[in-house]
């Protein structure tokens, strides 16, 4: 039987009522031959409350605890979806990460995919089971702790799993009908794209456009899952949602495909480092084992010796940010005067595959920032993205002026 | 070092602040020189929510994806309990049933201990740990699916570790300060007891006194588990609470000990059942094939080779009886005419080792209730208890009338 991978994220799963819609859907699919592999989301709310309490008992909190307060919530929707479908008489039972097993790294709270063995699942399959419902988000470490695969990991899993099954499609059903041009929340104008390379939906994923974990985007580019988002609120036809493909497969595109933000980030100064051959290295050495992500850097022109470094990364890892540069100088290892960190600052970034061929995109868009007088914090670009860091009460404002200046609202 | 096993239930871990109160306590016996296992229940109201998702769910639900969601919201407690720990800077660290691994039968939502190997948590005692929280409630079946114990399992867990790690004593941290004559907020005049004969807990526990589950009582009684039932709200001497131990341990007692109550029992009759001879055990093989647990039964005279069947049962196996008797009389195993579902009925007991030498209590028991105009539908009597079935209008009343006529009120 050909395998399709299913999976349902935390609105569509929100309540009792959402579940059984849910399982209809894949019963949908079973009818056509399908056997269905189901990745569920905790309910919605309920990963943010978890996550919410470790954060309240514990600021710089164990991992290992971390993971296994945090990844109950997909257990429960896992036997509620297994349930469902046994009530519509479509054999169906769950699988806890551990179960399966989804063997990942020890990197808790950010742990990877190393293997999943289709083993146990196939065998059922064989059997005569329809549907193996598996608990996203979450797998087992190699010392039998449970990890999960940082927010929104479930993606990721179901991506894993598609890649793992060679199933013939990975569908992604969430509360939103495919991927615009930019948060429609933000922008009347965003207009859905039937289809997105890999590569930008990568960039628009580690941007913050929360419709894809990062992670699943790599995972389906490296192993050729054909990727699908669609709603799951919405009757759907085969070819709704949008594709995230290959390159190759989209005929026409925009110089830009969209605008991404996020309100997530923080801006963080080191101020007067003692400007030292490798001491950059030094300081970013420190952040990565305190398990800071660091994502834009800065660093000022140098006099008398010392200098300022400005980085960002995400807000909720500010104070460990902190702990790890405060033990760093306290063991000798850098030198600065004091640290700050501004939480009220956000990204928005600029993306599209065509500013390989187009030149002037990043001075366009510095142009339409400075005419809103927004001034901007930091500056990165990849190939194919430019980002900046603004103040936060700009975010919006900048957001649909870009929108408006790359004519984003139309079709290529 | 000396174990100890320190149980928190529901309430006691209700919110992080009482987590914090709970964790403060285990500092306390760590301070002594103890090595500590903690079980925590599921914060109060989780498990309900829970069980009330898989009901809606699924009324005859799947044992093994019931177990599978309801034990999660032990996860969450133990987690929390090892951050906050840690953060009081005792070394600590959550086990999951399966990771310890806690050994049940495959009896899914009623499993049975069979085995916990203290290695792996040795081992940690060992490297300096010195508080192991374990998720209560739940444990894994050889097939490696998840299993639960029953309501109050959390208590079974406590004393199958106290006794797997020959602990010196079994505190059971709860929201009442000991085990009372009857419950206080039925009866003003209930008093708590100092100590309590393994018997006569064992009794109330399986009467509905929902101080301890009735397992972890047999548990203790078999393995010799110092068993104490203390409030996690009051500041505690040495002696505080109630002990459960050896009758020889008890100097004087009253005849009655307590009186014990319970609202979830429903009574069932079978009308008008072909009086065979095995008619009986073929009615009650099938409730118990159905997953069941009959509590008491009786048997009408028969008439022109008819009779009829009454047993009660825990209200929320109502279905399930009434799909096993049906699926049986659909297969020619038995023959009636109806089946009767009464669930507006309680059951009310007395019980006390007492009752062994003291002839009386039943006669005196049925002249209260027959003074206070109360009808009695079932009886059933052990060595050392009377239980009744009534109206469960007068449940109150029985208790307050029973409590006042034995003079519970007095110590011995």
């Amino acid at each position: 039987m050909p395998v399709l991978v299913m999976k349902f994220g935390g609105t569509s799963v929100a309540t009792l009522d959402r579940i059984r819609r849910a399982a209809k859907r894949v019963g949908v699919e079973v009818a056509k031959g399908y056997d269905v592999i189901v990745i569920v989301s905790a309910m919605s709310g309920k990963t943010n409350e978890l996550v919410g309490w470790v954060a309240e008992t514990s600021p710089l909190f164990d991992a290992r605890e971390y993971d296994a307060v945090v990844s109950s919530g997909e257990n429960v929707t896992a036997g509620l979806m297994a349930l469902t479908l046994q009530e519509m008489d479509v054999p169906a039972r769950s699988w806890q990460g551990w179960q399966v097993p989804v063997k990942t790294t020890s990197a808790h709270s950010a742990a990877r995919i190393e293997d999943i063995p289709p083993d146990n699942i196939r065998a059922k399959f064989d059997e005569g089971m329809k549907v193996a419902i598996v608990a996203g988000f979450q797998g087992v470490s190699p010392e039998g702790r449970i990890t999960t695969l940082g927010r929104g990991g479930s993606d990721t899993t179901a991506v894993a799993f598609a890649a793992a099954f060679d199933a013939e499609r990975c569908d992604i059903y969430t509360d939103v009908d495919g991927v615009y041009t930019t948060d429609p929340r933000v922008s009347a104008k965003a207009r859905k794209l039937d289809r997105i390379a890999f590569e930008e939906m990568l960039e628009l994923a580690s941007l913050g456009a929360k419709v894809l974990q990062t992670r699943s985007v790599e995972l389906a580019m490296r192993y050729k899952v054909k990727l699908r988002v669609l709603s799951s609120f919405e009757e759907q036809s085969d070819d709704a949602g949008t594709l995230v493909c290959d390159e190759e497969e989209i005929m026409e595109s925009n110089v830009v495909a969209g605008v991404a933000f996020s309100r997530d980030e923080a801006k963080m100064t080191l101020v007067s480092v003692a400007d030292r051959p490798g001491i950059a290295a030094r300081i970013f050495t420190a952040l990565s084992e305190g398990g800071v992500n660091v994502d834009m850097i800065v660093q000022n022109i140098a006099e008398e010796g010392r200098t300022d470094m400005t980085w960002s990364c995400p807000t909720d890892q500010v104070a460990r940010a902190q702990k790890a540069v405060e033990d760093a100088k306290s063991d000798g290892i850098i030198n600065y005067h004091e640290v700050i960190a501004d939480t009220d600052v956000a990204k928005v970034s600029v993306v599209g595959i065509g500013m390989r061929s187009h030149t002037g995109v990043a001075a366009k868009m510095f142009d339409v920032l400075s005419a809103e007088g927004i001034n901007i914090k930091v500056i990165t670009t990849s190939e194919i993205k430019i980002s900046v860091l603004i103040d936060r009460k700009y975010m919006e404002l900048a957001v649909q002026a870009l929108h408006d200046a790359f004519e984003l609202e139309k079709a290529a």
